[in-house]
């Protein structure tokens, strides 16, 4: 095991109406004196409109006597747009507290205001690897289980403007711990009425925070891989049952749950981390809106039988762990395949899609894709098996 | 899923040498200006100066430039008196932060004093039920696997003053979130040293954590229930390293870890919990001084077999998923019985007693554990199986 720092501060309110207490938790958070706080309250579509949430929420910072001033309308695959939108409200009106209520494109992009409000050049410089030291407090009412951000230092923006002639938009993340939300709001009621395609993607994408974790040549981590299986077996057990019945409480909890174990990196200490599979991924989100999770799905697969022929190990652990393959234990490399089989029909089985190009993605992408991939990341992405332009270039092809 | 909140806002440095960052960790955390910060040094016997480890914690407050005062002699099964030399000190002194080096018992004489010195009552109101609501900042560097209390809320004294006459010294336990550590340098090295009787008993320790969370009637917990059979088959895994190999470090790492996770509650939320063996075993350390995990090894399975007659619903899955019992589908009572011998073989294996008459315990004892225990938590104990008066004697007398 490798030695590691590790701070996970968020107050988590969990259960049904949580977000009842939400002037409570800004108060209590907020660093300052309750006159004086004044919150951004930043938010997506009409889902939380037409769901009530937004009305409800009003209400409580109403009567809990918190200024505030709203920012709506972010997208999913959260734009800079937006971001500069809020930085500018935030330093006109003097705002010090950043409430994001949706997924994790709306929690990402009240990150970003929150970083870039205290920040005097462009924010996006964190989005081109500069460390985020300092940023107001965030807190969140999460609408979606997938992304993890309710609990993590990350925050991922798409970046659309002022780029070269011809360059498609630009995904990238940023961290630091000061970007973990103070409090974090976790109803899974809320959840209750995502569709099944954005339910099953969130899934997907919970499994591959666990899995850019759990892909580690780190030896002798018996505590984190295990918890690493207990997420993935929680999803590979949850996700059927909320698809079989969206209004199945105690399912869509577990996978909440699961949801901010899976990111806020208890289960990943004292490891090295792999993250290739996400540096794909943002490649085709950031030019095709894809759903992350979809996206993660339609790689996933292809990635493992390409690593896995380099370097089986950890592949025929998760097989017997995490999809109860029985061990050839003549044939070690079949037992990994296996594995990686299940995977894939498991993802099917919710209803992810089996090949990006099912998401748009064309075979004149993949170069271009590769390319951005390696300037973005310095060469290569990936820790379990290095991948190079060659090798990136063959993943993305093979998942065509 | 029941509803919660969660908050473990500790910093957790892990590693070799990690206690070389003590100084600059206690100017992180101490919440005043450096040149402010009074510590008070707390540690116990002679294995810490033996090991080295005190003179290193010592060059490196020296080196931070932090004021400090030392406290040592805290013993095993650790003493009011104790406490209340130390609160006395903190008070003279002025101190404003506790540091302290050990095992449990150090960690929670430390939280006591932390908590006692902002207290104008007795101290010992927190463990006879008030809640702690403020304490001085409590940073810790462990020596021992075990007690988990370097990221909990809670601390267990031993009440040996004051006693009406006749009556043995009372175990307690106090809790509050301003207890919880603010920083806990976790080097698994410092563990190494461990006799295998202590090792072995820390081990059961992490293990009881987990299970009084795990037997539950509160159902539909299936990500809190894999964690916690993460947690179980981990030590099931590396306890058996460690004593074949003391020096294994990367063992101790992760039976360091899981005892953290066992017991900051990220694995316990939502859920009832019993905690019915605890109890039952903190009348035998505070009469005969014994290992906290030996007295619980040696209560654990008897108590497991008495509530498995009555409820064998969990123990089922605990015979299948953590001991990995064939699952006898016509026979779940089987199957249930065969997880408790496991188990019960398990902490034979590694040196564990499993009768309460090894660690000197004797018939005339039981009536007034029973009568003391009973008065203690009001009237009875435990959540998944609710254990009065004669169903505790039934226990005891079965584990004699």
């Amino acid at each position: 095991m490798d030695n590691f720092s590790f701070r996970s501060p968020t107050h988590f309110e969990f259960g049904g109406g949580a977000e009842a207490k939400t002037a409570e938790l800004i108060k209590q958070f907020a660093g300052v004196a309750a006159e004086n706080i004044k919150v951004l309250f930043v938010y997506g579509g009409g889902s939380i409109k037409s769901s009530g949430l937004y009305d409800r929420i009003k209400t409580t910072l109403a009567e809990g006597n918190i200024n505030f001033i709203e920012l709506g309308g972010v997208e999913a695959n959260p734009k800079d747009t937006k971001v500069y939108e809020g930085i500018e409200l935030a330093r006109k009106e003097g705002l010090n507290f950043i409430l994001a209520a949706g997924g994790g494109s709306v929690i990402d992009t009240g990150k970003a205001i929150a970083a870039g409000a205290l920040y005097d050049g462009d924010f996006w410089d964190f989005y081109e690897g500069k460390p985020v030291e300092k940023a107001l407090p965030v807190g969140t009412i999460l609408t979606i289980a997938a992304a993890g951000s309710e609990g993590s230092k990350d925050a991922v923006i798409v970046k659309t403007t002022n780029l070269p002639e011809g360059v498609t938009p630009k995904k990238h993340g940023a961290s630091g711990e000061c970007l973990r939300p103070v409090f974090s709001v976790l109803n899974p009621e809320l959840t209750q009425t995502l569709p099944p395609y954005q339910t099953a993607a969130g899934c997907a994408d919970i499994m591959q925070h666990v899995m850019e974790r759990y892909f580690s040549n780190t030896a002798k981590v018996e505590v984190t891989d295990r918890l690493c299986e207990a997420l993935l077996t929680t999803i590979i057990t949850e996700a059927p049952r909320v698809l079989f019945d969206p209004n199945d409480y105690d399912a869509r909890a577990n996978i909440m749950w699961a949801g901010m174990v899976a990111h806020n990196n208890i289960c990943g200490v004292g490891r090295a981390q792999d993250w290739a599979c996400h540096n794909l991924e943002h490649e085709i989100s950031a030019k095709y809106g894809t759903a992350h999770g979809a996206g993660l799905a339609a790689i996933v697969p292809h990635w493992a039988r390409f690593v896995c022929d380099k370097n089986p190990n950890k592949f025929v652990q998760f097989a017997v762990r995490v999809f109860g393959v029985q061990m050839h234990f003549d044939n070690l490399r079949q037992t990994a395949f296996e594995g990686i089989d299940r995977l894939a029909n498991f993802l099917k089985s919710i209803g992810m899609p089996e090949k990006i190009s099912q998401l748009g993605v064309t075979e004149s992408d993949i170069s271009i894709f590769a390319d951005r991939l390696i300037a973005r990341k310095g060469g290569g992405s990936g820790a379990y098996v290095r991948l190079g332009r060659d090798e990136i270039i063959t993943i993305y092809k093979n998942a065509l």
